[in-house]
Order: structure tokens, then C-alpha cells, then sequence
């Protein structure tokens, strides 16, 4: 299986993909790495070739470029060169940490999408208390979703959490702001019903402050809601720790009773790490785009490498174009 | 001043109603209260009547109820009765924790809306790090909004906000998922320039995750949205103070660390309980109507009679009333 990684993108970029990079080929045998950037700066942190193979080019997508812009005129930016070599069939999926809006704009435009699919959905995976992890779709591919979107969101999203991370029927829920059938706007209002006739396992709406306490597995929303609520999430839980912090520090007392503590609220901290499930994961795309979180260090891009493999070694996308192609010949569309 | 407080609504009802509205007379020398439910369970927690009333009834508007219907229906439940003393000329300003969409129902059809206001708001103040709080208007009066619905939003809570809570030109933001002017959804796409030419300081999008550094001093969006993150918050929030809790709980070493932070924690949990900030506002109508939190205490109650009190000290419905039909006139509707 070979995955292509753009070694450029990301705040860390490229020590910490190349280390994450050779973490990988050493942990899975069957992993051969393409690493695309500036082939200098590569093998300043590159001590094992072993199943890695460079290819040096020297244009990047910056985090301030206009992503769909970017993607068109430069065509030998590291990332835009990934996608391609999973176009030529040089790789079997392609990952990077950069321009999130770019990387979308590449698997649209260079990767392409699966015939039937109508929008790609955005995907990560988010953090639970009891550490499952659920994944929240769309978070912001497309901020104006129809029914038939969140429709087939639910479909990708139930087959990767099947194929890719081995959950048995995945709970599937609408993301709302009741619990109700009736609740919601006239998007989650429209799109219940979908769900309920659909062939996943819906357990109906869920609420936003149910969603850490794992209240299912698979969460849909329009991409505005999704991106706003990932960002609240982040935000809210970024604020508590600064505060936890201030108070810890504020005085000698404070900061023995830290220092005694250090260590367990580091696993707090750790669970609340969503980079630990993997990168987001484009999906509805002919194969796995995965972006990876923009601060990932070596461990974070090793995780999304191996949610890549993950997804190609079970065939997700394959799976997902069937399961549209069914749903579409059901609905004689 | 004259204040109708429902004494049957919310968790803690009627005793932590009865204790809240005694607090705030003797705090406030002007206040008057007219406390509406069953006498006798009333007089139970009522130690002192001074400036106090009380209004016999039996009939009660539950938590389970169909909002709507319960209004139209319970016409002498404690809640509508509390409305309707407003709409009588006997109360100035009405309060209630009990079933948020009846209060909503209650205040649109028996107080009633201020002309040229579309949609009324409900508006929760929530906590920031910093400790001034931010209003988030709507959070779920009204699920689909319009731009125009967005702008009165901003009026509204840009009035309310400066007449109140003494903030001086307060910044009013758009809820957004990027800060460009450019990003977003329809909605907040023909939002922007709206709010860009009325006569408010607009400060541009506001992003999710900036809420609780304090990004704004009132934060616009639909109620889908606003609901969303208000939830989202509370959820996260919650999460991860359970975390924390069992962390500290989980050896003798981190109980005696646990110990003696406890009051620092206290502190920190306090910060991020918003119910110091008062209740919710359901802005837009002729006299001021306020949620207090389902599970509010006394002291909640008595945050709320207050902010109720300053809503109708400064004359926050007829400044909205003014400021309305002044646009309304500048654009010639």
C-alpha cells in the first residue's frame, strides 16, 4: 500500500511529518511512504529510507493562499503533487496538514468525487469522555447542506466507522437542538425523516451537550453547524484549562497541589486531544484524503497515516460508491 | 417598580423563588413583588412580606407540556397569569424558570410584540474568562432566521447591553465560522453588510472559538445556532469538570492535592455558571420577560429580578421601540 504525504504543510512541517512518516513504515510492514516537498529540508530528519521515497519540489500551498485559487495555479505545490499521485494511481490515498480549504479544493478537483456523491463531507473525529470518540460530519466541506446531503453523510460516515474503526452498527445521530422528531429547523426537520427509511442504525436527534458523553457514534450536521460547534468545543474546553491553570499557578499552595496533579491533568488534557483518533478525513472522494491537524506533531501525523491505511486496506471508499449506487437504483433516481 | 415572578416554575420551585424575591426587595428599596402559585406552599418559605403579593393559583404549566397549547390552554397557570399582569398595567416586567417555550409563547401572545420587531430574541448572557460575559442572541426563539431578523438581534441586544449593563458603545459580532467578511453560510453572507451600514459598532465575525476570550460584547446569530453553541458550552464545560472530578477522585494521593484546591476549583465553576449574569431576555417585546434558568437557586432568582429591575429602570423596551422605528424610517419600509 503506498500513501502519499505532503511533507510541507502544517505548523511543524517537515520534522514532524518525516518523523511521523518513518513511525509509521516502521509499525506496518505493508506501508511504503511517497514524501513530497523540499527534498533537503527532508532528509535533514530523515534517518531510515526504508519504504520511503521523496519526490523534491519546492512550490507550497501556505496557510494564507486562497485554497481553490492555490490549487489551480500551482500545480507543483507539494500538496497538489499528493493528490495527483493518488489520480496517476502512484498512491493509494493522500494526506496532509495544511491549508484546509486547499486540501478540500485538491480532493475535489484533482482526486474527484465518487459518481453520486453531491457534496464531500469534512470529518473528524472527536473526543469522549469514555474515550470512543465520535465522528461529526460535515464540519464545514459545505456550509448550506440539503436533506439529501446529511442523507448521504450518514451513509459515508456509518461505512467508515464500520470498515475504518471497527464499531458493529454504528449509532448514527441528527445533530438538533431537541430530542423531539418535530424539533429543529427546516433542515433537521426535513432530513429525520431521511434518516429514519435510510439503511443505517438512526438513533434520532442528539443534543450538542450530549455529544462528549458519547451519544452516538456517528454525528450529521450542515457544514456551518458542524464547524461551529467543533470550534466551540475546542474553545470552550481551551478556556477551562487556561482558567485551571491561572488558578493553579496563583499561588505556593496552589502550584504543590499541581505539581501532585501534574500528571493526571495531562490525561485530562490528552483525552480532550482529538489528533489521537486520526486526522479528518475528506470523505465521499474517490479515495482517503485525510488532512491532518494543522499543529500534529510526529504522532499525530503517524495516527492520520494510519487511519489512511485503515481506510484503504478496507476498501471504504469502494464501499461507500456501492452503497450509493444501491441507495440510487432503491430510489430509482 | 412592580416585578410578576412565577413562583411554580423551574427545578427548585417554589421555595428557591420565594427566597430569591425576598433577597431582591431587601436589596432594592423600589421593587415590588407579586409572587403568582399556590398560596400556601408559598407562604411555606415566605418569611417576610414586606412588599411582597401574593396571587392564589393552582394551575401550573409543566416542563413536559406542549408550549403552545399549554398557554392557550392553562390560562390561569402561574406563568400566564404573570404575563398578564404585565399586560394589564399591574407588573412592569415578568419572570419565570419554568418551561422556556411556554414563557416564549406566553411572552409573544400575551405581552406581545413591539411593532416593526419581526421575531423576538431570547438572549442568555454567558460567561468569558475575563469575566464581563457576553449576550448570545438568539439561542432558540425563533430556529430560521433572515438577515433583517439578525440586524433587529443587534439592535436589540446593542441597546440592551449599553442601557442594562453600563457597557459603554458595546461590540456586537456575527457568529461566523471564518473572520473574513466573505465566509459563512447564505445567512451570515447577506447578514454582514447589514449589520456592517446600521447604526451599531459592529466589529466584524465573531469565531466560536473566541466566544469565552471575550471576542465581543454581543454575538449575533440565528436561534439554531445560538442554541447550539449555548449547548455546546454547557456540554463541554460539564465534560470536562467530570473529568477533572474523577481524576481527583481516583487516589489518596490526588484526594489530599483535591483538597486543597477545592476552593480554587469552586471558583473556577463559579466563572463558567452564567446564572450570575441573570436570566435569559426575550427581547422584542413591550415589556421586558425574563427565563431564569431552570435549575436556578436563589441567588439565580434574584440575579434575574434584577436584571429585570435594570431592564426596566433604564427603559430598555421603549429605547428598542424608539430605535426601530427610527430605521424603520430611515429605509423607508
Amino acid at each position: 500500500m503506498r500513501i502519499a504525504v505532503d511533507a510541507m504543510g502544517g505548523d511543524n512541517a517537515p520534522k514532524e511529518i518525516v518523523l511521523g512518516a518513518m513511525k509509521a513504515v516502521q509499525a506496518y510492514k505493508d506501508l511504503h511512504i511517497i514524501l513530497i516537498g523540499d527534498e533537503s529540508q527532508i532528509r535533514e530528519h530523515l534517518s531510515n529510507e526504508e519504504r520511503i521515497e521523496i519526490i523534491h519540489t519546492e512550490e507550497v500551498i501556505l496557510a494564507t493562499d486562497e485554497p481553490v485559487r492555490a490549487v489551480r495555479r500551482k500545480k507543483d505545490a507539494s500538496m497538489v503533487i499528493a493528490a495527483r499521485k493518488v489520480t496517476e494511481g502512484e498512491a493509494d490515498a493522500c494526506l496532509s496538514a495544511g491549508n484546509t480549504g486547499a486540501l478540500m479544493a485538491a480532493g475535489l478537483f484533482v482526486v474527484g468525487r465518487i459518481d453520486g456523491i453531491e457534496r464531500p463531507a469534512l470529518a473528524p473525529t472527536l473526543p469522549t469522555i469514555g474515550g470512543e470518540g465520535f465522528l461529526l460530519l460535515d464540519v464545514g466541506a459545505n456550509a448550506d447542506a440539503k436533506p439529501e446531503h446529511l442523507l448521504q453523510y450518514a451513509i459515508m460516515g456509518s461505512i467508515y466507522s464500520e470498515k475504518a474503526r471497527g464499531i458493529t452498527s454504528p449509532r448514527v445521530g441528527l445533530l438538533n437542538i431537541g430530542s423531539e422528531e418535530k424539533k429543529g429547523n427546516e433542515l433537521t426537520k426535513n432530513t429525520y425523516s431521511l434518516l429514519k427509511e435510510a439503511n443505517i442504525n438512526f438513533v434520532g436527534n442528539v443534543e450538542a451537550r450530549d455529544l462528549l458523553e458519547g451519544a452516538a457514534d456517528v454525528v450529521v450536521t450542515d457544514g456551518f453547524t458542524g464547524n461551529m460547534v467543533l470550534k466551540t468545543i475546542e474553545g470552550t474546553a481551551m478556556s477551562v484549562f487556561k482558567m485551571l491553570k491561572q488558578t493553579l499557578m496563583s499561588s505556593m499552595k496552589t502550584k504543590l497541589a499541581a505539581a501532585v496533579l501534574k500528571p493526571d491533568l495531562a490525561t485530562i488534557k490528552g483525552k480532550m486531544d482529538y489528533t489521537e483518533y486520526g486526522g479528518a478525513g475528506l470523505f465521499g472522494l474517490k479515495a482517503p484524503v485525510i488532512k491532518a491537524h494543522g499543529s500534529s506533531d510526529a504522532n499525530a501525523i503517524y495516527n492520520s497515516i494510519r487511519q489512511a491505511r485503515e481506510m484503504v486496506a478496507n476498501d471504504v471508499a469502494g464501499t461507500i460508491k456501492k452503497a450509493i449506487e444501491q441507495y440510487d437504483s432503491q430510489t430509482q433516481k
